[in-house]
């Protein structure tokens, strides 16, 4: 169905002729995100303003048309693939830090400014933003709120749920409302900020974001530590987590992902049965005591060796194993499913193990690695031919059947977009996701945003 | 308009004759809050389980008649008056701890149970709950989510929002619902969990609550600075929330204050323009470092003495003036209006000469005190008669007034309830207010839980 040209007229006036195209070179780039799922949009528009966002909505409403918010398209779970088709508005070009307040702890951004960027910018103030996606250089606020992502330092210091404080943004009835405050407190009404977060473009467009800062610690401290086997690095990772001193990384690599980055030139990576890399920051004076507590706790059952690091190069070669992860399965299986399961740190050694049977039972290969501290492993299936990838769907099944068996949830941090969806009726209740299709009614009755997602 | 009798009966039989009441004594009893606010209900029910509250729900929407939720009423803002009449249904006897789980770092609890009852519970295990209202010994959890309770420790460790990882809760339909997750994190969805906590039970009653541990510090370090006036105090607060080493609690107490509590049978007292009670935690061997950071960022303009207490004698001592305050105020106002407004921390010296300013031009006696570190302050109009009853409500609405022109919010962790919600049009734009009504009508269409409450 191609956009009415009425829609399109009221578009070029809102967006001028240099950011409102249906030009295939548009349509085209614009049709897919890092799941490598793709459907071509109608149009695409650039967004470079919030009053642009509010006569986009309000237009594509009075004639039922699809509107996908996009940020930099690197999820990994279909969520900006325009499904139904419509317009795609891209915020790459809205993409201003408005304005740093270290004396209250706060920035307000543009949804289009790039994590990394945002990084940079607070650096020297001496502040951050925790969350921190792997892909931070080159994926935006936008997107992080949008799929309430997060990244290895959450395990200490929260997810964007746990780190914004306001938004404005506009609903899918066409009206621009602010929620949240300027303050770290606060107890006016519904939180609709965190509803927003993680809603994935279906209830409203976030056009700015008041996001709580975070001192940075002056300093930081790595280990290693090597385990004879999973169940080993499973059980070390509820010792740490079960003690006071939280690190700020606690990431896990199983046998089957060394023994890849091993073998596609990381000559540095250890071959051992699991892997921990674990991070501690603070003021330098705090450092040795956190070392010590977690490595008391990374002691136990199965270590096979425990290195800190001690300079800035040492840091780096200890990381490497981690870094040459995901060039290397790209080799193995340009088709690689990528999911992020999350259980209660305790029931790690149960998944660790159950995925273990379950890449066994329908022959295919998995490697899991992730972050561990919060409970949250990133299980990536590998196939490399047709019949492979048939029975890594059946296999996936059973992996969320067993996350799920285990008190887990489906996703920690990539949310469920196009390609986790049929799996929700496994982690929510009917009611839980009647009551979920009732506030996406509330906020946008003629489901016009983001159409086809999250819920099933 | 009394209970019909044929609702009276489908009570009786769902909770039994000993915990269903429609006699005076009880209504009495069950019909106000800590803010002095009263109305009587209809009848009053105790709840000992889940399924008596999805069958109470299911009742009472048949017959359109009103359910507060009601946990031990400390509650200051009259969230939990029966202004409409109804069923109050107390949470009281519902308060089991149901698990301790230290490896995954979290409780799961019924709503009765007692703020402190759960903190001594966690002692053992090395564990808290961070949020600490002044209620705590005798507020539950259930309240303290309903409303977004905090308390001093929020500055570092957030409030119930960042506290709580899942919820099972009955909505205003009648039906039975699960929301969040076991787990540090997760992107399944929407957020309904932080949707229902501050919600003062106009969207669903919370039957269950899976709540976030903190490992509790070993060791903690208290500081007293007294300055010459509020201004220079309001200052260093910014200072200190400026630095990297977050305080666990940073108070405030302005010169009224001190004086009053003082008067009031605080000799240890320190007669001051203003004072802030500062505590930093964490293992034994970070704690020099910490206290040095914080003492650095205390010194300034207008600092006239730090004292760190060395023994526990001493960190007693110097919170004596805090906790002589509450029954200070009661010997001169019984009817004293108590307000817990928030802005971002730069905006203290602002706030605090602000309110100055309109108490001397409104002639009521005005003391301010609270979690400085938040920017959410305490101010606690204290009128003597009829007549400056009269002028505290009109310096009242200029208090909001200033506060919103702050980039502030109406209140920080006491919530709306009865008394704050005309005012909430200040805070809040039309389109953000709609956005909640529709939200409520989602969980609640015939709007039977708590009405009257929150939303104007």
């Amino acid at each position: 169905m191609p956009v009415p040209a009425s829609l399109l007229d009221t578009l070029h006036a809102a967006f001028g002729d240099s950011a409102c195209s249906t030009r295939d070179a548009e349509r085209i780039a614009y049709a897919y995100d890092n799941s490598r799922r793709n459907a071509l949009p109608d149009a695409v528009v650039f967004a470079q303003d919030h009053a642009q966002i509010e006569a986009l909505i309000h237009a594509c409403r009075e004639h039922r048309v699809p509107v996908i918010a996009r940020g930099r398209g690197t999820n990994t779970t279909g969520a900006t693939v325009p499904v139904e088709g419509g317009v795609v508005v891209s915020f790459e070009r809205m993409n201003r830090i408005l304005s740093i307040d270290p004396d209250n702890r706060f920035a307000v951004v543009e949804p289009g400014v790039l994590n990394g960027d945002l990084q940079r910018a607070l650096a020297p103030h001496g502040f951050f933003w925790p969350p921190d996606p792997t892909s931070s250089p080159w994926c935006s606020i936008g997107g992080n709120l949008a799929c309430n992502s997060a990244g290895p330092r959450t395990v200490k210091y929260g997810s964007p749920r746990e780190n914004t404080l306001g938004l404005r943004a506009v609903a899918g009835t066409g009206e621009s409302f602010r929620c949240g405050t300027y303050t770290s407190k606060g107890a006016t009404g519904y939180d609709l900020t965190r509803l927003l977060i993680g809603s994935e473009g279906t209830l409203a467009l976030i056009t700015e974001a008041t996001l709580k800062l975070t001192p940075k610690p002056s300093s930081l401290r790595t280990l290693r530590a090597t385990y004879r086997d999973v169940s080993s690095a499973a059980h070390a990772v509820a010792r740490i987590m079960a003690q006071p001193v939280t690190p700020c990384a606690l990431e896990f690599i199983d046998d089957v992902a060394l023994k890849l980055a091993h073998d596609h030139g990381g000559g540095d990576v250890p071959l051992a049965g699991a892997m921990l890399m674990i991070e501690v920051d603070g003021e330098p004076e705090t450092l040795p005591s956190a070392v010590d507590a977690v490595s008391l706790a990374a002691h136990g059952e199965g270590l096979e060796e425990l290195r800190v690091a001690q300079t800035a190069e040492e840091t780096q070669a200890l990381w490497s194993a981690r870094k040459a992860l995901s060039p290397a399965q790209r080799t193995i299986s340009p088709n690689k499913i990528n999911e992020d399961v999350v259980v209660p740190v305790s029931h790690l050694p149960e998944l660790v193990n159950g995925i273990r049977e379950l890449s066994r039972k329908h022959d295919v290969l998995i490697v899991t690695f992730g972050h561990a501290g919060n409970g949250n492993l990133h299980v990536n299936l590998l196939p490399r031919d047709d019949a492979e990838r048939e029975r890594a769907h059946a296999c996936l099944a059973e992996v969320f059947a067993l996350v799920i068996s285990l008190q887990g949830t489906l996703s920690g941090e990539h949310g469920i977009g196009l390609v986790k969806r049929e799996f929700m009726p496994l982690a929510l209740e009917p009611a839980t996701l009647n009551l979920m299709r009732d506030v996406k009614a509330a906020f946008d009755p003629d489901g016009i945003l983001n159409p086809g997602k999250l819920l099933p």
